[in-house]
């Protein structure tokens, strides 16, 4: 197996992407690692290692580019010809912690849709108190949605938790005002109905934003729009939570000395709270395996979006939506 | 000025809801308050106070039962007593921390719609960091909603951010996935332009749901869907994150110890996310004042939120919301 990363993107790189790979080379000696980047920029990192590649490109793309257009005129860049490699079969999947609008649209400009999937979702994994956590779909590879795009969202992520988390008939939720089945948007209705009818998944209704973080689902369905929305504000309200907790801890001299006689349980929410520790947001729908690891990631977080990306090639999830699609289209057709 | 409350709403029923009006009316000699109730259960804490008097009626509306229905049938109920006062213009305002979706049947169907305004709105008030709070509307009146429906939001949010916190032009933002203009689902992009060119509000452009709590606009506008969502988001977010700091304050006899260390700290997080301290959420839209008070409500939250509603009446918010509904018409009839 090979993997494809792009060493120039992220807050860190190339030190931190380049850094992860070392360490996830070293655990992974049956996958043969390509690095894309700066040869030069990349060298003080590099360890001599028998199953990582250096492909040497100038080009990057960086954060404040237009991903449409950075994507379509900058050829070179080593996000682009990391996704090239998965589309020649070169690689079996390609990474990158850089600019996300860029990483989509080479998603699906040059790795390319998945046949059959009308929309690729943008799917992160969110914390949950009990540290499992969830599959969150789409949270923002498109604004708008249809009832059947979240019915093939619901197919993609259960696929997912299914290879990578061995659970062998993930829980599909859908993201909803109330836990009653004629509540919300026309679209919440008519997707709920696609999805109550769907024997591919196990769909276990509405989910209310109020109870996500308790584990209600393993995999929550919404369109781009809300779930976005319900990223961004779990991560501001922690974010800002925390900074206020960690002020109240070093408020005062005898607060701080206080603070000790709790680091560890802190330690553990912090752990629970870090994103990385749940791997990348993958892109689902595109016609091979494309991670995008947090744009803060150090070296572990790299390491472990790396594990996160071979999970998905073993656990055959190309092959596994691609099933759930032949199965929806033949339960379609009797219907009919 | 007289204000109409329903004694028997509220988890703390009658107790709660009596103990936070005499509070109230000691504070508000110059008010009038009026308990819709039964007489025999909210006697135990009822004192002999000149300004207040009792309504008697023995049905109420249940936490459990369906708003339409219950509002349609139990004609006598508290809640729908405490409308009908503000209709018949004998109360200018009412207030109940009963059933929120029975309290919007009876701001529809008993006190009815505002002349001009499409669609009330659900507008509770939103911790942020700095202790100010922001307005957000429409956090679930209704799911889907319209361009015009998000104008006429900043337009009511406006006029009760003037009136209650007197902020002379509160910032308006639209809650979006971007900050720049042409991000986001067909409805804030069309709603976007119909804010940019009202010279009625002040726009200040696209916020994002990471920042809400950083205090980024004084209004936010949104559809009740995702405002809902937004809404119990940051509640299971803030309220998980407590409950694990809890754990780890109270994990050991020694981080016991060291939490003392840091109370005023941690009280001052707990009093800043406390919901109750920004008074209740209004019902924006209707012909007269309507305001519920969280079903939690302590005696202090009921007096907190009879506060506010008097300063709603006291500020002209009705007449406020009216002038801007005119302003808005001559700007169309002098653009056409």
């Amino acid at each position: 197996m090979k993997i494809a990363i792009d060493a120039m993107g992220g807050d860190h790189a190339p030190q931190s992407t380049v850094e992860g790979v070392m360490l996830a080379a070293k655990k992974h000696s049956h996958v043969t690692f390509q690095l894309y980047g700066d040869k030069v920029k990349m060298a003080p990192y590099l360890e001599q290692l028998s199953n990582v590649e250096i492909v040497h490109t100038e080009e990057k793309i960086e954060s404040t580019d237009s991903p449409v257009e950075a994507v379509r005129k900058k050829k070179q860049a080593s996000m682009v010809l990391a996704a090239k490699a998965v589309k020649d079969g070169e690689a079996e999947a390609c990474i990158s912690a850089g600019n996300t609008g860029a990483l989509m649209s080479a998603g699906l400009f040059v790795v390319g849709r998945m046949k059959g999937i009308k929309r690729p979702a943008l799917a992160p994994t969110i914390p949950t108190v009990d540290g499992s956590g969830f599959v969150l779909l789409d949270a923002g590879a498109n604004a708008d949605a249809k009832p059947e795009h979240l019915l093939q969202f619901g197919m993609m992520g259960s696929a997912y938790v299914s290879a990578v988390k061995k659970i062998e008939r993930p829980r599909v939720g859908l993201l909803n005002i109330g836990t009653e089945h004629n509540k919300g948007t026309d679209l919440t209705k008519d997707a709920f109905a696609l999805l109550d009818a769907s024997s591919v998944i196990n769909f276990v209704g509405n989910v209310e934003a109020r109870d996500l973080l308790n584990g209600v689902a393993d995999v929550v369905v919404t369109d781009g729009f809300t779930g976005n929305m319900v990223l961004k504000t779990i991560e501001g309200t922690a974010g800002n939570l925390m900074k206020m907790i960690k002020g109240a801890m070093t408020a005062t001299p005898l607060s701080k000395l206080g603070a000790l006689t709790m680091r560890k349980g802190i330690y553990e929410i912090k752990d629970m709270m870090d994103y990385s520790n749940y791997g990348g947001a993958c892109l689902f729908g595109l016609a091979g395996t494309v991670v995008k690891a947090h744009g803060s990631s150090n070296a572990h977080a790299i390491a472990t979006t790396v594990t996160q990306a071979i999970q998905m090639v073993e656990g055959n999830i190309i092959g596994n939506i691609n099933s759930a699609l032949q199965q929806t289209k033949e339960e379609e057709t009797t219907n009919e």
